[in-house]
């Protein structure tokens, strides 16, 4: 495509970046006419947004993943779904986004257009409005294509959420499906494998179950979003905060058999590996019951409890192998795999 | 320096950005350590925070800029005091900020810390809490040492501003200072030009002065910081919006005699050089010697009345030279200059 009749090129240039016209044509031709009326990129330097309630969540997050494409999602999904899961986490309702584009000189414009196009189809599932944004443009070889930074206002719908101080032993660990796909379909998108594979990313919206969730068990006490560092990290970060241990059983975590095959050849443990549409709840033992039906008639048929919170190895995520082995779980310094975000 | 015992680099890697111990100590050594209590970096997924109003101002930038360091100012303190200026434009006082990272691999730790200590010092000067945070670790020649994403948030003290269809003939513009002097600190900090010259970035938030402005002068219409694109890029997209022309006079702006220098050199038009100082104002044709009377008082000697708003030409800007030609200040399609941000 071209951005207009005088508009010759089809790649950014450092004009695009300048402020100027090259800039706003742009912003007119690519953001506005994809995202509607809403979004206000460079037109006000700030967007007036009314809200009904005083508690607000406020997040932010650079999406940076390469490919910019890979199976069943892109970097426009992501950066829709990844920061709206990060409210929704917090017991928020999802509201406002502003998104911030930093754009590699060269890069295709209807590359651009594509993310645009699925920003557009992300923000309408997930209900959110897209207020403000930013354009910059860096030489070429210094950005990888785009990426994008998302920051996202949501309205706390429970005051005070998550209730870390009231998590006691006995509490349920709880994931809402299968692990480890998202990274894996960005790895294998890549090519960074000798093989194929037909794994796709989970990238989704999660505030339609968190909310029915959060409407229906008050046991619910704590939720997270099992992204980069995966519901291993997820799981250690938690222990460390409550001061008790986490036991989780290897044959209860729902994980799909072409995910397990590749972490064995290549000796990747998926319990760290990135997800984009699931999340670790700790719920009151009395509760996890009605949490995973809910999940289930959602349209998440495997959720499953996962283990328990434990008075012993406190701060230590410990793990019962399917073997019947029991090891802690440990929380490794780097990552084990390439860059994927 | 050294991130700890355990952490023998001095460099960033790429296991800063994994999202496991490395990213956490990164957080916890670099973030935490300055920025202190306030931050939540990746403690949890989204910062909540109490508003008192509804009317909130929420906007976003990325800032880009090389070097990282120039005269006066650097990347740290241009994040917050950018994003803040965005919201004081709107009439909206600024309170909260998120920041994303995107840090290049084989960053020095010690660079990072300084622009840490930086951001510190300046959400301290201008009252606003960071909230919300990311870092995300690319690979070395996919960035250019760090860029920073910054969203801000801002209660709005005055309902409706600015008051667009107010803006009548007879409507004085004015600028708060001297211009031209952020962008040709930065590329004379670059090395792009084969002179030196003591020229320093005008980099400071702007809320102060605008609060008392809009609490003393109703007949403040619009304001706008006049960033990438300059004085001459506000007037222009401010002129296409009101239906009105805009007439400046050259002999009233406010310009240093060795940034006229260098542009004269370089033929460089200042009109649209950025400034991160700097705003322009549309004010009450009645009010405006207020304005810079209250102005003057408040730490900007050099405010000025530099023209007024015009039923001729309409939509555009026109300059009066000091040689009393009279021209059409066209509205660039790119930048005459190396980018800067």
């Amino acid at each position: 495509m071209r951005l207009s009749t005088n508009m010759v090129e089809n790649k950014i240039t450092l004009s695009h970046g300048s402020g100027l016209q090259a800039t706003k044509k742009l912003i007119q031709e690519i953001f506005l006419k994809h995202l509607g009326d809403e979004i206000l990129l460079s037109l006000q330097d700030s967007a007036i947004i009314n809200v009904e309630k005083e508690k607000l969540a406020f997040t932010i997050d650079s999406y940076t993943v390469n490919p910019l494409f890979f199976p069943s999602s892109d970097i426009g999904k992501l950066a829709i779904y990844g920061t709206i899961n990060d409210l929704a986490v917090m017991g928020a309702k999802p509201m406002f986004i502003s998104l911030g584009f930093i754009i590699e000189e060269g890069l295709d414009i209807a590359t651009l257009e594509k993310i645009a196009i699925s920003i557009k189809e992300a923000k309408n599932r997930a209900k959110v409005e897209i207020v403000a944004g930013d354009t910059k443009v860096v030489e070429k070889g210094k950005c990888d294509g785009v990426y994008i930074t998302s920051s996202g206002i949501g309205v706390q719908i429970l005051d005070s959420f998550p209730f870390l101080n009231s998590i006691v032993p006995g509490d349920k660990v709880i994931i809402n499906g299968t692990i480890g796909e998202h990274e894996l379909a960005v790895l294998l998108a890549r090519g960074e494998f000798k093989f194929q594979a037909d794994i796709r990313s989970d990238c989704q919206p999660l505030w339609e179950i968190i909310e029915k969730l959060l409407h229906n068990c008050p046991g619910i006490k704590f939720m997270r979003d099992a992204t980069r560092g995966g519901i291993g990290g997820v799981l250690n970060e938690l222990a460390e905060q409550i001061n008790y241990g986490i036991q989780i059983y290897e044959d209860k975590i729902p994980v799909r058999e072409e995910v397990k095959g590749i972490c064995d050849i290549l000796g990747f443990d998926y319990l760290f590996l990135a997800n984009e549409g699931k999340f670790i709840a700790i719920v009151e033992e009395s509760q996890a019951q009605k949490v995973i039906e809910i999940m289930k008639d959602s349209g998440y048929p495997l959720a499953s409890i996962i283990g328990e919170v434990r008075k012993e190895f406190s701060q230590k995520v410990k793990l019962q192998t399917i073997k019947g082995g029991d090891r802690i779980l440990d929380f490794p310094y780097g990552s084990q795999f390439p860059r994927i975000c």
